[in-house]
């Protein structure tokens, strides 16, 4: 079974390659696609967050089994879906980007970890009752590794 | 651009048509596909949440425009982007479901909006970093829509 994927919008920003931290300082747009209505924002301004989901296409590798997060061997080895690491199986990585507004067929957003030209594949509304339920925890790596990130 | 997608695992539950509400009783498995290594889950059990990026496999129509969120007139007409309806472009949901347990190649579930046989595009840990930054703010019809839904 293989699931064909049309990208419907596409970042633009000032990150032209994949950098792991300091994603907090880039101010992102998100473009619709062409033939991608622009109806299909209206409404999406009543919402502080929206989640993007996109598709890392300058991921050059698939890990599916395990490795160190970062190739860090600090960090324990672990499986491939117990970290977010961008050379996963189909490379669709997910972010809520806070909305700074919307002008007509783009979303400006902050807080978007993906670089220029990544394909969209969604743009969710932030709902709190999506959130997760019940406190988050989490292994102490995780801490390490997104000291830096924003 | 099309991008493929081959699903890495499929979720097995009680619920087998596609129904809006009353997802918080349902528990889930989410196994993974043939040819995706076990060890790729190794380490999910230090969290205490994963997210669930999944195909709307039973939704029939696409919507690209905007229409009332369940065909409700009793709420505004929006986007598809701006609500989480299945009937949107490329079919993706989402879904941050607790992790109850690790079995082998299968992680069992609560709180996962998907029906049996739903394939899954990917599994990402839940790291509290990657959640909205700030008050998430949303329309008045959302909550409405979302009394019953868990």
């Amino acid at each position: 079974m293989t699931i064909a994927i049309e990208p419907i919008a596409f970042v633009r920003n000032s990150r032209k390659d994949p950098i792991d931290d300091h994603w907090g300082e880039i101010v992102s747009e998100v473009e619709l696609a062409e033939g991608v209505p622009g109806e299909s924002l209206d409404g999406i301004d009543s919402f502080s967050h929206v989640e993007i989901i996109y598709y890392f296409h300058r991921s050059e590798k698939t890990v599916t089994g395990s490795e160190h997060p970062r190739e860090n061997p600090a960090w324990p080895r672990v499986g491939i879906f117990a970290q977010r690491k961008k050379d996963r199986p189909n490379h669709v990585g997910t972010a809520f980007a806070n909305l700074v507004r919307r002008e007509g067929r783009k979303l400006v957003v902050a807080n978007l970890d993906a670089i220029d030209g990544t394909p969209v594949i969604d743009i969710k509304p932030v709902m709190a009752e999506y959130l997760p339920k019940g406190k988050v925890s989490e292994p102490l790596w995780t801490s390490e590794l997104m000291a830096h990130y924003w």
